[in-house]
């Protein structure tokens, strides 16, 4: 029987102040649990799990793993899913990796993205294209959110997520051309990306924000044949990453 | 005060078979009532919304439409959101327009996708590069399911969606090119899409079945320089779709 006081301490974590206070974060879910286990064993703190689950992992439970076999009615109070599936892992926080311009041709700048399923999303497509580094916005919602998580998959241990200020980045670090995807700006498709691009997406409803546009050196547009207002700011960024990194 | 017989009727449409037997659906939210009203007004039925919206927006509601002004906590008793906006509209399905294939030189396929949300962006996306008539498999998400409405925005509207057997499409409509997206085929850089393309995109963990995999007459693959294991379905198909129609 898990304790009540396990049991709260599972649940706190579903708010980000915990989160940041403990150093870690809860992955949910047999397919994410076992990435997790193959290739971060080192970064888990701890499995929660059926008996069913735990028999069939057992293999990948190293010793410095804390391992609690629970009923699904147990699993049913601690999990953040309608419905518990059959293992729950808290593990550390990644530490971020010192950023190296040369290893990143790209990062991707986020102003103020709030949807979790975006940023989640934003996440694993840079994975797939090889770009490693992130800046967000400090009001943008937090990387290690549920739902954040639950997009992202296992990408969100291999790109490094870094809030600070845009602007900070932008004077930090000059060899990147600040880029900003708008409405009203060059059509993507004749744009010969900069050697080192700072891909910058805005606001799900505001778009970029007018400071960044500012200091922009150059904007892009993906060119519209149809009716819609706006396109999904997940979709954008993968879009244009496609073309800068395709 | 709304009468509860309204208010069940209200709370039933979240559930398909409801909207199905009432060939209705439901949008919430300011920015959508106003598109809804400004290009949409025929198709509404009922609006529920505060005082202060229907003062600010009594011009654009005609005789027509039963217009119910509620109180915060009755809103707050229909809404299918965590916390009530301003203003529900109830309005009919639009009716299906027929498929003219010289009209449409790109269809997009679903083959059972399960994300709301990933319905929702993949409608949007069509919009915006003007294509208009998506083809899902009948097991795929309702396109009225009310996370589906919410990131289609008005795209549903103006977006065909039919549910019907991809297999029957490609049978019914051989200048049609079926084109798969999957993770082993020709890099979509390199490949001229035929004048006609019906891109099928998949199940967001299986992929396109192997019937339709068997059936299609090209399979095309945005090549992965990272390493997540997969993109998500939305994201796919708008990188397709950018190359497609961009």
């Amino acid at each position: 029987m898990l304790p009540k006081s396990e049991v709260k301490y599972i649940q706190s974590l579903s708010q980000k102040k915990f989160r940041d206070e403990e150093g870690v974060f809860v992955i949910e879910g047999i397919k994410m649990a076992d990435e997790i286990l193959s290739s971060y064993s080192h970064l888990v703190r701890a499995v929660y799990a059926t008996e069913k689950w735990i028999v069939k992992n057992q293999g990948k439970l190293t010793n410095s793993i804390s391992v609690h076999e629970l009923q699904t009615f147990e699993l049913q109070k601690i999990t953040g899913l309608s419905v518990a599936n059959e293992v729950l892992v808290v593990l550390n926080k990644p530490t971020s990796i010192k950023f190296v311009p040369d290893e990143n041709p790209v990062v991707v700048a986020l102003d103020q993205i709030q949807d979790p399923g975006n940023l989640g999303t934003i996440i694993r497509t840079c994975d797939w294209f090889g770009v490693n580094q992130i800046i967000c916005s400090p009001d943008s919602v937090d990387a290690y959110n549920p739902k954040v998580v639950q997009s992202a998959m296992g990408s969100l241990l291999r790109v490094t997520i870094e809030y600070k200020q845009i602007e900070q980045f932008i004077n930090d670090h000059s060899m990147y051309t600040p880029c900003v995807a708008v409405l009203d700006g060059e059509t993507y498709h004749d744009f010969l990306f900069p050697e080192k691009t700072l891909l910058i997406i805005g606001n799900e409803s505001r778009g970029v924000s007018v400071s960044l546009r500012k200091i922009a050196t150059k904007a892009i547009t993906i060119p519209r044949r149809g009716e819609a207002e706006s396109l999904n700011a997940a979709v954008a960024a993968a879009i244009l990453l496609s073309k800068i990194r395709g």
